[in-house]
């Protein structure tokens, strides 16, 4: 096989972007990755995508972007796995260049949703859970994390405040993001003083959904151009692992098996243990998943996963650096682009380019995000490479 | 690179399925192309499909899909590309198998156009072509196909009747396919008395949007197992080619450039000439698309695609056989499921199984759907294999 490298990357503000369509967003992300890349023309482009069919109208998104990005004629297709869509379409162009039939894959995460001519965020989003048996009893995926995290309670007995330091490190980090779409300080008190959502879950345990776009230019190593300003970045584990749709399907909703599934398979074919790596850029939508993602990977025991958060432990001088641009609670939620920032963000790391936020001596990353409650986990491991 | 082969295949009937859920059409499908395959186990799926998010306010679907058929944990995402959907989850799971990290990927195509709970199918399909300057004024793929046809009625003045022979020729071979939609002969003075769809289209020149799935099952030639009761077929070309999405950026829209091209990069992977073919599965979702794929793919010259339809020519034993098996006119176009059923049925010809359908001797077939008016192009070749 073949070595899969990150040649470049790009990405826009992340926030609310009434003044730039779908297709402008990406077109920015695009121009930026492939002037990143020295320049190197993708030959296909894989669109991660969740809610553009319903809240833009618009499906067959990639050949839409590949045309207005000015690479009409190269291979496109779409890829949609809910809020994992972007890791997925990172598993697609991995694929593809991996395969050797495609020598340079594009791949672009897109999602504005500000765009909401075709209905509301939170019943789009909806559609990510069980049509039949969930969305149609008004659940979402919001009160289902908040029954996710009251039941944590219940079982584990934590303090209510338990939770609070993964949104006030995320928005720590997102300080330092310039693309952030929260840059500001929680403290504390804040969180314990914030307004319920879905009880428990207060305002700071929800991410923010958002408009973004992000890109990276995936190929071998033969095909790096000379013009290339920095080291590429190697993808040296890739995984999906899917487990039931519904929640009520699972013998234990606290047990994010499918998280350990995926990292344990993407960390074999690395040849690492979770342990060597020196960041965890995970999907922080709630910040319940953030506790049971930690617990799933085998970073911390069953009901103790929010214990990281204390003292520094999940900072970027902490013993497991997360959430190193501000995750997805300050950088911001862009529904299907957001595996692709995450890639973006840990490529930065192991370039030693992300300045104010960088995490010392980063080498190795894991990276995943999740479609609803761990239903679907794409997790990937990157590494730095020497020139 | 290894051979990627087809190791089993299965299909439900298409049609109006008003009592059979979404997920249960898959799973019909699943289980006949497991089975067909001797009980190979997939390790990946990749579902086609285009308007459940839309119609049955389910995304998330490959996941969901995965869960119900009894094969929760395994890798799943849905890829998208519109009309050609079916046609890129191949290519996915063509990808995936090729690149070695899958070893057996099963590839769905599913469509419920009978769930409409979130809007009407004919709205829904349109967010196929541009949103904001195609959609937005009105315009749908229909309406889109009589501009298409109305403009080759005036460049080439070929008789009114001339598009005849594609959907006759279609409900010919419809006759001998029990999953068919429609299985009754049409007459050419049917043809000239039917009523307009949108003029000039009339009713015979549309294909009807129908539910359904189809499913198959790709490995490498070492992992079969003994139990396979038939050949496998390769796939020996695969491509993915598109075009403007909206049709009036194109400098000639009666040129299906992205066909040629898709064409010609498929039958160089697979070291053959068009010509070299025994049949063409092409997207004939309106007649003016099977002359117009025809002319693109180098068959007949410009404006003369609709000749070879003439005295025979595209029958079971003709010069060129097309859509034996009923194509989208009489099997039913079941939107993101059709790229697969198309592929199903070129199996069972290569596999001399198509019984009332058999093209005599077939070896080799050109399998093609489309995205929108040949946005997006997949094209793949697929041959038969000696065991």
């Amino acid at each position: 096989m073949t070595d899969v490298l990150i040649a470049g990357i790009g990405q826009t503000q992340v926030g609310e972007h009434w003044d730039v369509s779908l297709r402008e967003l990406a077109l920015y992300a695009i121009e930026s990755a492939v002037k990143d890349a020295g320049g190197l023309r993708p030959q296909a482009l894989y669109v991660g995508n969740m809610l553009a069919p319903a809240l833009s109208r618009q499906s067959h998104l990639a050949t839409l972007i590949a045309d207005f990005a000015g690479l009409t004629g190269i291979e496109a297709y779409t890829v949609e796995a809910a809020g994992a869509s972007g890791g997925a379409a990172l598993r697609a162009g991995y694929l593809a260049v991996l395969s050797g039939a495609v020598e340079v894959a594009l791949v672009v995460g897109v999602e504005k949703i500000t765009d909401q001519v075709g209905g509301g965020v939170e019943s789009a989003l909806s559609t990510a859970t069980d049509a039949d048996y969930e969305a149609e009893h008004g659940l979402t995926l919001t009160a289902q994390a908040a029954l996710l995290m009251q039941r944590y309670l219940y079982e584990f007995k934590p303090p209510r405040e338990a939770f609070g330091g993964f949104p006030i490190t995320a928005h720590a980090n997102g300080k330092g993001n310039a693309n952030a779409m929260f840059r500001s300080t929680v403290k504390p008190e804040s969180y314990a003083r914030a307004g319920m959502v879905a009880a428990p879950l207060n305002m700071f345990d929800v991410a923010p959904n958002a408009d973004g776009a992000a890109a990276v230019i995936l190929t071998r190593p033969g095909l790096l151009t000379e013009r290339l300003e920095h080291s590429p970045v190697r993808i040296s584990g890739s995984s999906v692992v899917t487990d039931t749709l519904a929640l009520h399907d699972r013998p234990d909703p606290l047990d994010f098996r499918a998280v350990r599934a995926s990292v344990e398979q993407a960390c074999r074919q690395a040849g690492i243990m979770p342990s060597d790596v020196d960041l965890f850029e995970l999907y922080d939508a709630f910040s319940i998943y953030s506790a049971l993602t930690l617990e799933g990977a085998g970073f911390a025991p069953r009901g103790q996963g929010w214990k990281m958060s204390e003292n520094g432990g999940i900072s970027l001088s902490g013993a497991l650096p997360l959430t190193t641009f501000g995750g997805l609670k300050a950088r911001g939620n862009p529904g299907g682009a957001t595996g692709v920032y995450q890639i973006v963000e840990s490529t930065l790391q192991l370039r030693g380019q992300a300045g104010a936020n960088q995490v010392p001596d980063a080498k190795r990353a894991l990276v995943q995000c999740l479609g609803g409650p761990a239903s679907t986990v794409v997790t990937h491991v990157l590494e730095g490479v020497e020139r």
